[in-house]
This record gives structure tokens, C-alpha cells and sequence, in this order.
């Protein structure tokens, strides 16, 4: 079920059997000469619908822009502050604890969110810590290069040039969803450099195309397709776990 | 041109031609007994890429949560409050100016966003303003139902019960984009109450399915295709305008 | 009543008979040639302090500074930023709240506060929406321009060359309540230019004396006392009818 | 002159022979018995322009919300949080700083401001500190019982009882400028307690009348006009000596 | 007790017996050609940890970054913003009053840190104040130079030269206590200058060497060892009245 | 070199050798029935120091408080929230950087300070991202237990029962520092439960007495000193080869 394509009466209907929702996060920045701009919220998006189509789970709308400062130098990047972006998950989240949802898992697909995505998760925590009382909802991070299996898979396919940005997986998926989207550029080098990353300039002078370590070349719509198949499977898992799980009294 | 299905250097390329760029903008938030939670955000996206067919204009990713402090009483409700909404708007803008963009118009699909984005604006120009020096952009708000011609065409097709909030008109676009998604429902009353908009639970009470002086019952799929071609066009204009538009020196 | 000039006894006492305050706001901005800084905050509390002459209201300090930063580079200009102002207003009403007020009016003198002011009470209602209880209290804005039958008396006033800001209207009203400060100048040209608003250096650039669209010159005192003297009917009105409205359960 | 009755472009003539000015900032908050709720406002506004007959400055409208959190228990008061308070007076000095002011004078008429007020210099001028450059500009605060020979004045004419809070010295002043919103009330005790000052409804327990120390029986107008001219004198000196103050390089 | 060096069971404990804690709290600042950075934090630790061998009290860690802009242009100066400062003081404070602690005493080493330390109190405060609640705590700031006795030994010492910053007081106590960081200069003039305090360029342009008014070579630690001694013994008093003070019901 | 110990003119001439700095930064929280509370600052604290004594280093103060919101529910525990942790830091590394430091490395002693000391970093460098400008000085984040060799150790060390919290090698590093504070109880049971981290008072619920997976009574003296004496040596080569990194132009 896509929250966004449902009515709040079949929202309430939902909460009646679960508690669950998952919230799809990325980014929206560089992925190189050939990775679209959108690759980083479009890979969860794309794993988390391909699982609804299996199983009665609930899929929030994308979390589209997050925190890509260092890509700021390569136009099209759109990025928040780490105090914007926890302020703004923090706000979807006492959204749906509003409505009742008890486990909120973020299905994120984009390295640099995960420490503002980790704290603003604190900062809400924190509101109940001080306040003496408890929250009665949890949060779980969940990066989908993270799902059970999806890391073998992506190491299998891509023994070697794979890096951490711009990665022929994460391009394979969008070229398995998006066919009509895939573009094709001479690499130079093969595989891109990798090192540290500070801020945009910075950023740019290190990564001239805006890969870190990776070989975009190897992706292919075929790939992707595995990953997704795989990464939806193990998502449904994943919420089916969370859900279960027991919070102490 | 859709920036998220882009590349930088497509996005670098497009800067050589053009400095304006459209942010579809709108909300998640309860839409009646029929309207998609999606609906606010479904409709400027809907317009914003039916006009990216028949121009060579570049769409943003859909910011898709905004002010709908008033709605959270119905589940599947997502709101920020208008301080961060305004903090994630400004990073935005930012993002953008920052890579040349001189003209952002938002496309806006959600009458509670307007005082928010309104102010965000001048919070980014007031920046420029304290520091004594020009901010070298502009920033427009259009909502689609402002743009020119619309407003009379969803008055023709709906002469009573259009209301403010789960109208026929904005129900009709999301009806015709998404064939598969129409819901039905009884109304009652087939025109739904209106008064002031204040708090979640004030308004739950004043307007329990949701709907502000609506009947959604009118809507259809025809109706909806009309509204976003004729929205559509006139936006291909308004952004024509807007970048044609100079800046005193 | 003026709650400046009372005790906090006078004020418990007023408690028991009325739950309604109203807040002049306003900005401290250029208003042209010979418009006075303070035209924006005057023109609200003028018409308050005129309408508490006859009728049991209570009106509070004038919040005198606004949200102006598009009007910072004519001297003089004090401007809080948006998120400022917006705090602030909230300390406002969260303080008047406190004591009992459930009816807070904002007569409001600058059109560029509204989105400010409009966001502010979205900003307070969001805290009970967030917390799932009720507010207990409402806010409503008015423009002083938008009083019953304030508008069609300007426009009879001032058929051309009204304008949007320095109008001939609120420095009629000026004129009429400080006759000791009417300014003059010539005016050139005599009707200013119109045209979009951003930041302060543009704004100077386009509006170099400041004025937009209007033709100061057609103030008169008698012109403003007609003004003051009808706003100030409409305002007991308007706040008699807010007052008795009831808040659903 | 004052800056709310004049034009920006007589601002601009008195940028030419002086770049100071003098903003009365108070609070309006309980004031015991038969205090005003506006004393802490009036008191410096009411000094700087009986200064401003006298001699040429410039008195900026009246910051008249400070902060009152410990009064807050006493219908009437309005109070910013500190953090509001300094982003506000932040906002303020950018403003003056921005036209060209270089020694902007805080006439304080509320000891609970003391410390906001203070920490907002130091945040504005850490901006400076931080990016390691001058900030051409100085701020002084200024209590009106600070004055040059106000304290002993009152001290003289209230030997006992004059106290801290709602203290005989304030209120004549404004006895003195408002003679029509004089008050009376029998005290008991004649002299009201004191204590340390923390959070609203402590205060009230402790101060049930709202005084602090003060027997305000003691007030007449005449001896409000003594301390009130006493305290304009010193004031233009004050200003004359800030205004040559050089700054080093 | 030191905290830092104790289990939560034994904090829980003392919990049993007291309500009362102390925090050291300071700035790390340069003070001059012979004071430690650290002198401003080290002075409040040094006295609190002695007054802590002598009586049943509980040390809190040393808050040893304060509000320090205006030496910002000395190497080695840590400063927090006022802001900062403040949400850090509010945390801390929160913290220990979730445990329990009713009574929470700065003991403060920097006149800096005084506006934003009783702003932070007021912040916290205001809280309480504005829901309408009781705090059920109360903070005390206490500058060591302040405590009982403290002043008079040192102007006793020191009677010229001990100015207002890397006095030889403060220095005195570092040198007691760390007698292998006993520095030395010569002092050009042997008194320094004092004036104002501003951003941190005007700072170093008025004070070259970083002293306010002192002549720090009159510190020794014979003389630093008499200052902690009697500072550590009214600490422990002034925590015992504290302690002992009733709050009203 | 300690920072703290230093003058500001002993700090320039480090400046003229060495631009990296290295900070120590924990948090203060409850570790357990024999773990102190300042554990996690008094660990790094003590292995820069050791480092300290056999290189040219410069050490900052400790930064003592850090992210520590879900152990607030019990006694002791100082927490920051996310927000307030990011802002201090960011201005610890403005101050820093102001001063000329080009590379700041922190050195952490507690995990729950990870994901916000990470964003902090992004949200400093995002300055730089968003002015388009390089920001000129770097900043890395390196948990002790992860410097070279010293997991390795731990493990060899306490191959069962090291756990995740109040582990035996923190504690046996304190215990090797401060002989003196070594405290002992019975573990209930011998190896505590494992889990996720949420909000205080579940954490309370899941782990009774504070521990996370860890027996701390294999902790001793001897081996906390080998700990210590590893990590020094680790983080001296790690500040050098920082040191040595070449920004990219």
C-alpha cells in the first residue's frame, strides 16, 4: 500500500493491522558522468514499491532531499544542512508516532544522510528521555546495500570498481526502473579515485566526474533488476522482524 | 527536462541555455473520504511534467511535505512545522542559486503552504538584504490553480461545491493521472461545511471526513485532463515570463 | 481598555468579562518621501486606540517592528528576519494565551507581514497538533485596509494612484493623528512605478524614492479621519463577531 | 528626533552629523498593585524623548516586549524567552548597523533584560569575532537608574521602600507623563518582600502582589518629573560621550 | 564527591542525603603573556574540588567552554556563541533536575560567562513559566571572586593592579595549583589599559598583550593557595544556605 | 602540549610548526555498577595526554559532555542533545580554525557521539559548500577503540563478555589513570543482555544495570595501561599522517 495513493480512512484501516511503515530517504546529487541526479532516492523508492507489490506493507512518500553538502559543486545537487534535515525527519516522525505508527523504518539510500539521519533520531528520542517518559515508538535505519544478501550480491557482480559513489549497483537499479534514463559517458579513469570527503570544492578537485572509487561501466539493467528482487525480499523481512519485535514495558 | 532523471553535466549543459528551473511544491496530508494523501504534491508534479512534454523547461524533484499542521488529526498525514518547512525551503533555494539558477518558480498545490513559502523567500532575501548586497535570483510562488485561465476553468466545471480543500478540481488532475487510484465514497453532506482553519483537532471537529465546502463527487478523469492541459500550457508561459524578466541592475 | 495603561488587577477583572484582546503589529520601514517610518505600526494602533474610545476592548503594546527586510536599504528601516519575527509573535500569543485570551485579533498595518504572521500562527497551532490536544485559543489576522467598508472607502478616496505602499491612504491617516509631522515633497514621478518585491538593493533599484504605485500627495487629515473613524467601527465589530464565535468541542 | 515621525531621507540628513542612537527597550509586564503593565517601557521612552526636546538625537521606537518569564504568572505581562529576546535585539542592531549607525545606546528600563541584552551584543558581535573581521559598530546598554545622579536622586527621595520591583521611582515617572492612568491601592504589606527571582508562579508565591521590596505609596508626579528631567540631561551627555568615544583601529 | 568519578548507584545515593549540586563552569581564554588558557575553567575546578575534601558536596565536571568571542583574536581562545552557550547550559541543567537535583549552583570563573549563564537560567525557567508549571528547581550563579570573603582577601593582596582580566588573583590560584605552569614575561606597561569590550579585533587593539587593568606578576601561589582556601570554605557554606533555602509552595 | 597549560603566545608558536590539533571528546554518563560516569571523557583524556608526553602534540581541552540521551534515566548522566551537541561543536572548530588549525582531530570516547559529531562536521563544512568557497581546514573523527592495533588488543585481551558498553577495556583504562576510583560489584548477570538503543527509560527496561553486552569485572589496571600505552602511540602516527595529508587545491 503507497501511502500517498491511499485515503487517511485507508490509513486507519491499516493501523488496525500494523503498526508499520516504511519511509524511503535519499538524495538527490551527482552520481557521476552517467548516474542520475535522483539515483539516491530513487533506489529506495524503486526497492520499497517492488516489495509492496508482494506483501501488505505500508510505503510513506520518498524523503527526496537529505544531506549533500559535499556535492554541492556539480550542478543539480540539492542539499539540506545536517540541522535542516534532522529538524525535518524529526517532524515526519511525530507525523506518523501522531497517527499511532510504532515502528518507522527509513529504507535510506545515501551514505552521507546516515549520521544526521542517526542523530535526529536521537533528537526525537530525546524529547521523551528528558521529559521522563517513555516513547512508545522506535525508529530503525536501514541503508538497502544493508539488506540481507543485497552487499553479497553487489560484491558478486561487481568483484572489483564498485567504490562508494556512483556504483555500478546503484545505477543498475535505475536502469532496471528506468530504462528510458540511461545514459552512457567514457570514463576517465576506469575506476575513479577515492580518498576522504570535506566539503564541495573540496570535493570537486578530488573527484573531478564526481565518482569516488567506482566503475559505473559494469552497471546493467539485468543487475539491477537482481539487486531489486533481492533487496525487496529482504526488506519484507526486515519489516516482518521490526515489527515483531517486542519493546520492554 | 526532469533534473532527478539528469545528469550533472546534462543539468551544466542546461544552465547554458536557461537560468529558470520549476520546483513542483505541495503537501501529504488527508484529502476527504476519495482524495489521495498524495494529492497536493500529485498535482503540481502532474502539471509540471505534462508541460516538461511540450517545452524545453527543467523540472525539480517534487518537494513533497509541507505545512499541514491542521491535517494530523487524519492519519497518513505528514506535516512540518512552518519553521523548518521555511529552514528546508531556504536550503533549497540555496542549493540552487548556488549552481546558477537565477529564476525558481515553486508550483504550488497547497493553500497552507503559502504563508510558509512566502516567508522563506524572505528569509533567503533577507540574507542578501542584512548584508547590504544583491541576491543575484528571484523567487516566484504560483499556484496551479493561479495559473492563468485555470481558476475560470474549474469554476465552469464545478459552478458549486468546489470548496477549498478536496476540491473536484485537485481530485480530478490526481483521477486522470492515476487512472487506477480513483476512490469512491458517500458524502455526507454532499457539500461539505466550511469555516476557519486552526488547529488538528479543532478541525477534525469542525470537519469530520475532512472535506472543506467540497463535493469531490464532481470529479472525474475528463475533468482532470482538461485542468492539467490547459495548466500545463499556461505554465510554460508563466515560466517564459519569468525568465524573459529582468533584474534591475 | 489599554493594557499598557492598566494594573494586572484591571486585567484579572477584564478576564471575567472578555476572553478577546487585540494586538496592533505592524513594521518601522520607509514609506516614501513623505510617508513616516513608523506609518505601519501607527495605522493599527491608531484605528485600536480610536475604536477602544468606545467599546469595552482591550488592546495590547503595538508590536511595532515587522518583517521589512525588502525595505533596509532606505535609512531608518528596522526589520526582523522571518524566523524571527515569527518567534516572537509566538512568545506573544503564547503569553496572552497563558493568562486566559482564547480570541487573539492581530490588526495588522504591512502587507509584508502577513505570510510572517500567518506562519507564526500555524508555528503555535502546529505545537497542539503535534501534541494531539486542543489549543484552547484562536488567532485571526486583519489588515486595517481589510475592516469592513475600509477598502471601498479608500478606493472612493483614492480612485487612481492608490498604490501598494506609502499609499495616500495610511499617511492620510498619519496626517490626521499627528498633524504635527505632515511632510511634503514633490513627487516624481507623481504615480510610482509597480513591480515584484525582493530583496533590499533591488528594491531601491526599482522604487528609488521607495513608494509603489501611489501618489502620496492625495492624502488630506480629513481623508485619514474618515479612515480612522470607520476602521475603527468595523474593528468592534469584527471583534464582537470574533468573540462570539464558538469553538467546536 | 524621533525615528518612527520622521522619513528615511531625514534619517539620511542626520547619518550626515551623527551616527549614533538611542533605542528605549523595556518590557511590559505586572507591576504590582497599582503599577502599570507598560512602567518598564514607558519609563525609557518617556525620558528619551523628554532628552529629545532638549537636544539633537535620535530615539528609535520603543522595544516594549522584553523579557518577563517570572511575571508571566500575572495577567497582563507578555515576555520573549531569552533566546528570542537576543535574536530579536540581533535583528534590531543589523538593521541600525546596516544604515550606518556606529554607536547604538540601549536605554533599559527593566533589570530582568540585563543579561539578554548583554549576550545579544556578544552574539552580534561574535558574528565579527568569527569571521575575523571588525564590526564597525558599538552598543552600550544603559539602565535609566544607571544615569548620572538618577540613582542618588531616588535614593533621596526614597529612602525606604524604594525596593527593585514595581519600586516608587518608576512609577512616578509614569505618574508624572500619564497623570490620567494614576492608580491607587492599599499595600499590605506597605513594604513588599523580597527574594531571589526564578520561574512564574514561584514568583507569584512569593510576591503575591507582584512587588519586590517596594513601598510605592511614595510616588507622586512631581518627583517623577524631577527624575525624569534629571534623567534626559544625563542622557544627552551620555550620548555625546558615546558619540566621541573613538574606536581604535 | 566528583561526579565524573563516582557510579550512577553512588550519585543515586547521595541522592538520598542531598539535593544540592555545584558545576565548575568557566571559559578557556587567553589571559595574557603569563595566564594559562585553561585559567578561567581551572579556577572553579580547583576551588570546588578542594571545597569537596572538606565536606559531603557533589563536583559536577567542569563546563570549561564559555562565552569568549571577544578573545577570539588571541590563538588557543575556545568560545561558544551566546546561543550556543545557552541551549549547552539548558541541557546540562535539564539533565540533573531529571535526576532529582533541586538545587544546581554555577560556580563561575569568567565575567564573560555571566549574561549568557543567567539567560540560560531565565530559558530554562521560562519553560516552566510559560506551561503554567512549577520548575521544582532552582540554579544559583556564583562567580568564585564573589564568594564570601574572596573580594576582600583579594584587593587586600592586590591592592593595585588586579584589574579585570589575568588578574593576578586568577593567576595566583592556577599558579597553587599547578605549580609546573608557572609562566613568566615581562608586562609592557606593568599595568595594562581597560576600556570596553567588544568584537575580538577591537579586543586586541586595545589590550596588545590580552590584560584588562592587572599586573599579573603580583600573582604567587602562596597568595593562590589563601584564595582557594577561603574560597573553598564559603563555597561550602554558600552551598549549605542554598541547600537549606526553602522554595514556596 | 595541553592547550589549557599554555599561553596564547606559546599557542602561536606551536601555530608556526604544526596546524593540527587534537581534541579529546566523550560524554559523562552511567557505565555501568563499576564504571565511573565521566568514563568516556576520561579515556580519551588520557590517552592524548600519555601521547602528549612523547610527541610535539597539542592537546585541547576535553569536550566532557556529549550525546548521551538515552542513559538519562539514570543518575548522573549529563546529556547534550543532538542539536545542542552539533552547534558547540561547530563552534569548537570555527574558534579552532580561526586560529589557523588545519586539520582538528577529535578523539571520541563514546558511540552514541559518532553519528552527531559527524554531522556537525557536515554541518561546518556545508558553510563553505553553500558560499561556494573552500573552507580551508579539515577535520576527522577517530574513536580510540579504533585506533591502529588497540581493537585487536581489547579483543585479545576479553575475548568474551567486551560488549558494547561499560566494557571492560574502557574500565580498565580508568582504572589504570585513577587507581584510586576503582569501584566493584556483582554482575547480575555475569555478561549483560544485548539490544537496540532507544529512548532512556526503555533503555533502563532492557538493561537493568546499565551494561551492554559486557562483563567490566575482567577490567584491570595492567591491562587498561597496555590499552593506554597502544592507543598513544596509534594516535600520534594517526596526528602525523593527518598532518601530512595534502589538501588538493
Amino acid at each position: 500500500m503507497l501511502l500517498h495513493l491511499s485515503t487517511w480512512a485507508e490509513v486507519a484501516q491499516f493501523l488496525k493491522r500494523s503498526r508499520t511503515i516504511v519511509v524511503p530517504i535519499g538524495s538527490n546529487e551527482q552520481h557521476g558522468p552517467t548516474g542520475l541526479l535522483g539515483t539516491d532516492w530513487l533506489c529506495p523508492e524503486i526497492i520499497a514499491r517492488e516489495a509492496e507489490k508482494t506483501a501488505d506493507i505500508l510505503v510513506a512518500p520518498t524523503f527526496n532531499i537529505g544531506m549533500a553538502q559535499h556535492h554541492l559543486a556539480f550542478p543539480g545537487t540539492i542539499s539540506l544542512r545536517p540541522s535542516t534535515f534532522i529538524a525535518a525527519i524529526g517532524d515526519w516522525i511525530r507525523s506518523l508516532a501522531g497517527h499511532g505508527f510504532e515502528k518507522i523504518l527509513f529504507l535510506n539510500g545515501h551514505g552521507g544522510n546516515i549520521a544526521s539521519i542517526e542523530a535526529a533520531f536521537s533528537e526525537v528520542y530525546a524529547e521523551a528521555s528528558f521529559a521522563g517518559r517513555r516513547a512508545g515508538f522506535a525508529m530503525k535505519l536501514c541503508n538497502w546495500w544493508d539488506l540481507e544478501g543485497v552487499g553479497e550480491l553487489a560484491r558478486e557482480q561487481f568483484p572489483t570498481g564498485h567504490g562508494s559513489h556512483a556504483t555500478p549497483s546503484e545505477i543498475a537499479i535505475t536502469q532496471w526502473a528506468l530504462p528510458g534514463s540511461i545514459k552512457s559517458a567514457d570514463y576517465t579513469p576506469q575506476i575513479a579515485p577515492t580518498g576522504p570527503i570535506r566539503e564541495a570544492l573540496e570535493f570537486r578537485a578530488r573527484y573531478p566526474d564526481g565518482r569516488i572509487g567506482s566503475d559505473p561501466a559494469q552497471a546493467s539493467p539485468d543487475k539491477g533488476g537482481e539487486l531489486v528482487k533481492l533487496a525487496a525480499q529482504s526488506l519484507v523481512r526486515e519489516l516482518a522482524a521490526f515489527s515483531d519485535e517486542a519493546m520492554p514495558k
